[in-house]
């Protein structure tokens, strides 16, 4: 497998077992990994840190120049939060692990330009058809289902 | 003034004497604030905490009846993150203080069925037009230009 999209999936493991929503993210700058992250809405009672916001958060204040040249990893296809801060900070190449248990910004991502590229790893599919079919109220908070 | 946008004003003027970026915003349910905050850059080194997402962190976990009565007043039009935000939450409304000194999302939340207002408040656009001469590197950096 891809080790940065390994390394997304072990974040999300991380979470996982932490009792948490099992979705982890990498940033990769010119090959190296700036940041990682996993969602942290149960571990801080936070409603902002998906995987993905947490590994921009984990990297820290970048200067455009490096976003520009980075690639994000991560195990599920980003939200519409996420795929905004893809957006906003001009990450011209995402690495989704699956898109089957939720499909999200990928259009609106492409459309601006951004190269997206799906693996269905199965370990991805696998986590998160497990997490929702035992958590779907919390599942449904995190992406703001009723 | 509306009292709301007081407050959203009121946040952003606690991150400009903190030595911050001076945006604030206030998340509204059913008429009382539920969240408020400012941009965390400068005092939290943080890359995700624009002042609506702020606001939405110190609101704490909703479900997503709350958030689909609620209306979210922020200072600044706002970015491709925080309007992601408000996308995966459902906020039916969003009240802006200026989109003189930056354009956001609007006509990606118009397009999603959001309601957008734009109040073009003087205090706003002078607080922005100041930060923005003083500090243009630091305000480049938060919207993720060059």
């Amino acid at each position: 497998m891809n080790e940065f999209m390994q390394a997304a999936i072990e974040e999300a493991e991380k979470g996982l077992a932490e009792g948490g929503i099992p979705i982890g993210s990498v940033i990769v700058h010119r090959g190296r990994i700036i940041g990682r992250g996993h969602n942290r809405r149960v571990q801080q009672g936070s409603a902002v840190l998906h995987g993905e916001m947490d590994a921009f958060e984990n990297a820290g204040r970048q200067p455009a120049s490096v976003y520009a040249e980075s690639i994000l990893y991560t195990t599920l296809s980003p939200c519409p939060m996420c795929s905004g801060a893809i957006l906003l900070y001009g990450i011209p190449k995402v690495v989704i692990g699956e898109n089957r248990t939720f499909m999200g910004e990928e259009l609106l991502l492409r459309g601006r330009g951004v190269e997206v590229e799906v693996l269905q790893e199965a370990r991805c599919v696998e986590m998160m058809r497990g997490f929702i079919a035992e958590s779907p109220e919390l599942w449904n908070e995190d992406i703001g289902e009723t």
